[in-house]
């Protein structure tokens, strides 16, 4: 008889519930979004109501309706009301017996949490540390996707080391991006961010960072920043939908500038605050 | 309230069962195994045990017993009563609210299925055809992880051009290996096949592959394939654990040798089937 074992209880394969066939994981066959409410609304709900349909159909999960899913997000912000919260959802292509190739008539499974963000104020005036870590995800880091081992094991190495993110670094030590965030560098008046051609996010708060930095005058220039430029940036930020911009005082170690945020940094992060009201 | 919500039913975080915060479906924080029995005996049991506890220190997933899970594997199997059967094995760091960062006491969950295989004769008399896709994966495809979806993105590739295994090709035109398999090439009287040193699995199946080509007198070399030899090798073979030797006998479409398995796969299929008596 196929059967299935669950810890130390044997089932039988016909009588599993359908979260234990989930493709999400087996293979980490899903995608997801993460977006957050300032004072009660959700910030830029549309653009990454659009980066996850992008993500769904760069691997292929079609017949997902979009305003469903926008409807669910706010139906459960809703029911939650969280001033500030954090909403992660994700889809995966369906639940059945485990094999690569699937039936197109699978239908997504969709799961949402909606929690209360922690106070950031600390970071956010005090800086965090960053260590950094080989950069050895796939290499369609531009999707969204469940397939995370690789930053879950950069940020244990971080955690290790005292650190709040692990930067991750390529083969020619140049850096992408965070495990989990956008990451920048300033040099005199110009904001240095790796270009979206490279291996990265689309990342929506690295976009309204950029504009912020555009807005109080720095130059922004989209091109690889090195492991070693980084150590002796004059300021350094990550930027994450969760924290928008969090100040970085600490690379590897080296302390940044004066150990405390940076006057740009700090000017960004008040112009991005004006996004969010 | 914190909430959860799966498909359009909002549920209390507090009230999920476990298995919805699986770290598994989030990261594909887990990795797997599997084992096949020939006529009612599991083969090589104990190799992949050993690949599985490399697997899981690989990732810092500790605290597993390996004589539990060895129990384990053998009671779902005498339960299953399944005499050619394939089991599934994995073992995820455990359930918990989404965080890159876990804690270490969390317990991990294991989840196998046993299932009949199906039969492969046809495959094996006929050959497959087999198709080039870009090897996407991260960089410790050493790992045997829940991370796979670019293996499922290649599958399904190979499946839509009516191929049976996608092979993958990296950025300088070098196979590594299958989506889901080991990749063999004979020229002449070698056996050539990746090295382990390369970003490949290192398979069981292909070291009884290699054992078998050389007790049958073949040479073996160990060193990266490129696509273009593949394409006018004298024979082609993958390994899989599932079906052990199965001949390629066409390529991107390219016929190769006379179209049917050759001579030498042919002798290495038989004395594969001696190890599995």
């Amino acid at each position: 008889m196929q059967l299935a074992m669950i810890n130390d209880k044997i089932v039988a394969i016909d009588e599993l519930e359908p979260v234990y066939l989930d493709r999400g994981t087996f293979f980490g066959d899903g995608v997801y979004e993460v977006v957050r409410s300032y004072n009660g609304k959700i910030f830029a709900l549309e653009e990454h109501l659009q980066r996850f349909a992008n993500s769904l159909s760069a691997i292929g999960i079609a017949s997902v309706d979009m305003d469903q899913i926008r409807n669910r997000v706010q139906k459960a912000f809703d029911a939650a009301g969280i001033s500030n919260a954090k909403i992660y959802f994700h889809i995966t292509r369906g639940s059945a017996p485990r094999n690569h190739i699937f039936d197109a008539s699978l239908k997504p499974n969709f799961f949402l949490t909606i929690t209360e963000l922690p106070d950031d104020k600390e970071e956010k005036t005090k800086g965090i540390a960053v260590s950094t870590y080989p950069d050895l995800r796939w290499k369609r880091c531009d999707i969204k996707s469940l397939n995370l081992l690789a930053n879950v094991l950069a940020r244990t190495d971080a955690a290790q080391k005292d650190c709040d993110e692990a930067i991750l670094v390529d083969e020619g030590r140049l850096i992408t991006e965070g495990a989990g965030s956008a990451f920048f560098a300033i040099f005199e008046v110009t904001l240095q961010t790796a270009p979206l051609t490279a291996n990265i996010l689309p990342s929506i708060t690295r976009k309204y960072a950029i504009e912020a930095a555009k807005n109080i005058g720095l130059k922004v220039l989209e091109k690889l920043i090195t492991q070693k430029q980084a150590s002796i940036a004059d300021e350094l930020f990550i930027a994450v939908t969760t924290k928008n911009i969090v100040p970085v005082v600490k690379f590897d170690n080296k302390v940044i500038g004066n150990g405390m945020p940076g006057k740009y940094t700090t000017l960004i992060m008040q112009e991005f605050s004006s996004f969010t009201k």
